[in-house]
């Protein structure tokens, strides 16, 4: 490619899936990517420039006109379609846009454009084959050779009355094994399940997920058929969804990955290092306060990383459960007191348990029974404590919507060392009695 | 259903989506669950057993005669009937396969029991629609007639030549738009993408992902094909992995859930915060290695905080990264050496300039260069050191076979908290000159 030996490239690629050229040409910049695309079918390329990672799209599309971007757009379901204008800046939508050929996906995408990315009306496609209650089997063959081009992956004919309210579907299957002329009304489906233009992303693939769906109509507020979402939509959202839940409990902002540069991975990693950083400073300028303790009872730093580790594995614990249960629309809630009640039995056995554990092994080898006590009870409390924050947390961020799996962050986890070492400061100063 | 009313269970459920009932007997227990199951149709019964979770089906299922099993073994495809037999003691399995009454099914089920449950065998069904190369469009349809019970999504028809070998694939699309006596030699698609038996399941997810497919065909060493698995399982794949990678990182062990018992929850989380506090007891021990140090220099603790904090967070996000890396199965692999030279040098930037924000804000605030000093030159340690941590472990349990999320686990936190711990005070004692 170096080279830009085009013949030796088209040899190369022709035939080859475009999922497979895709993962190929992560290894390139922009203008080698543009230059591998122009010499592939069009229909190709429009399907690799669907596959690039959102952050690549922008910078990549930058090298491409209003007019050769339209040619890919007309190749593209409108879902696609709209995502890749998405990342256009808005002058250039227009032009894009307006560059369409095939006017009815140039209205296609116009109508999605005004829907949100994260929600259904912004994961559809417009793409489908519907067919009238009082249709024929063979009017729906019709229907279905007319739209062969536009509906790559059928799954099933979703059935409309006149006014175009979703009833119903009829699968490929029992249109093969139906007589041409059996009317849909006799054989469709009448129970479907479907989703709002609004309904959130999460909730379109738990709902796909549940009834084990490969494709979801949706509808408006008037149960109109307006779209339809396909499941490697939906996959693609579980994914992002894991992927982004575990950066956010790691610390790491946005998109990288390994073969990032030194530069963006360094500042991806730094924002949260400096939280750490700033929340460290703090808990030193915090003990500070005890100097004279422990100039006295040097013994009391022994414990300060016990203290603070456990703080820091309850909290982490007791918001992922959270996490994991907000992720799980239970149909049956426990109410909040309930679950705070749980969370604080939990904690009240486990920090039993450890502070025993502590003090019998304090005592054991120091038989020091004020610094055994002093452990024991700090350590008690701070489990109880870290479960509270590890619990209120998520729940208080999702309300105020922030992705809760953030409370497993390192943000969080901080703020829960400085409440531990606030406790065990406390309760060493009592119990010492200074 | 506490008051065994069965007309008004029965009433109630009937009509209602298998996977909207899943939900609700989720809250029952086992003997609750078999009442309601008892009470609807064998089909409906069938479908709501594969949808328990996991942990529960075994203990539910002890409720069953093998005969009972065996009518709703006969109403599943034959992967997930593998999945409930496989959940069975020994003995049963045998006499509920030689209770099944549809033949082939028992024939395909036996055949499954050979494969591991994590690999493509193990994931497939054998019910799918195979035709043969010279077969004409109709006779596929009428092959379809003939599965029609057995075969619930089709997707697709899958060719094979005389010997079953997978050739390619015929879209229901085709067949329907295809003349009745036209060949499938002449329109099937070539490209066809499938794995092998032992093809492992996150393989088989992220092929499926990769390339959008609803259903990938699995073929033996000798190409032929002997089974397909279907985009369902792969969602539950990818759904799985993400939250044993959760649990991995935060130190749950088993699948608990929020509404799990006191009893569950604690026990579950108990082992790894006694891994935690053994850590937090080796570290106090040696801390007090130091104890003359800190009593003539209180303020050494002060820092004791940051320093494992840092560790911690840099760890993570290492670790975070390889994992992720490794998850992605990418083509273009770096060389080992490459991947740990440019960990260290985002390790010598990010530490360096947290070294630098510290010295400065110590220096500021208490005028000690020498605890400024020390601090800055332990926390750039620290940060070079746990960004080694955090790379080579996870690549390193991956060699041996055991998931890498392990490594942003408790257990490794705590050994980089005492590194770190190490680090601080070693320069320390360098620097002060004790």
């Amino acid at each position: 490619v170096d080279a830009k030996e085009a013949d030796f490239v088209t040899s190369t690629l022709n035939g080859v899936n475009p999922a497979d050229i895709s993962e190929v040409i992560r290894e390139l910049d922009a203008e080698q990517t543009k230059f591998v695309i122009d010499l592939l079918d069009v229909e190709v390329g429009a399907e690799i420039i669907v596959n690039l990672e959102e952050d690549r799209q922008s910078l990549f599309l930058e090298n491409f006109t209003a007019d050769e971007l339209a040619t890919f757009v007309d190749q593209m379901d409108s879902d696609d379609g709209v995502d890749v204008i998405n990342e256009l800046p808005i002058e250039k939508r227009e032009e894009v846009i307006a560059s369409v050929e095939n006017e009815e996906k140039a209205g296609y995408i116009l109508d999605l454009l005004r829907y949100e990315e994260d929600v259904a009306g912004g994961l559809m496609a417009k793409e489908m084959i519907r067919a009238n209650l009082n249709w024929t089997i063979q009017q729906c063959i019709e229907e279905i050779r007319k739209q062969a081009e536009n509906v790559e992956k059928i799954y099933s004919v979703y059935v409309v009355d006149n006014e175009g309210k979703l009833l119903g579907r009829v699968s490929l299957k029992k249109i093969i094994l139906s007589e041409p002329d059996a009317l849909v009304a006799d054989i469709y489906e009448e129970d479907i399940v479907s989703v709002g233009t609004h309904a959130d992303e999460e909730e379109v693939a738990l709902t796909m997920q549940k009834y084990d769906l490969e494709a979801l109509p949706v509808v408006n507020v008037k149960g109109k058929l307006v779209g339809r979402i396909t499941i490697d939509d939906a996959m693609d959202v579980i994914t992002e969804q894991a992927e982004e839940d575990r950066q956010m409990m790691t610390g790491i902002s946005g998109d990288v990955e390994e073969d990032d540069t030194v530069w963006v991975l360094s500042k991806a990693r730094l924002p949260w290092l400096v939280i750490g950083l700033v929340g460290g400073l703090l808990g030193a300028k915090f003990i500070s306060l005890f100097e004279k303790d422990i100039a006295l009872i040097p013994a009391m730093a022994f414990f300060i990383p016990l203290i603070t580790a456990t703080g820091g594995n309850v909290g982490i614990q007791s918001s992922s459960i959270v996490v994991q249960g907000l992720a799980s629309y239970n149909a049956f809630e426990d109410t909040l007191l309930k679950k705070m009640l749980k969370v604080f039995f939990v904690a009240v056995v486990n920090g039993i348990i450890l502070a025993l554990i502590v003090f019998g092994i304090v005592i054991f080898s120091t038989s020091d029974q004020a610094m055994a006590g002093t452990v024991a009870i700090a350590l008690f409390s701070v489990v109880l404590l870290a479960s509270f924050m590890g619990t209120v947390t998520p729940l208080a961020l999702d309300k105020i919507g922030i992705n809760p799996a953030m409370a497993s962050g390192p943000f969080i986890t901080t703020a829960n060392d400085l409440l531990g070492l606030t406790v065990y400061f406390m309760v060493a100063h009592f119990l010492y009695g200074f």
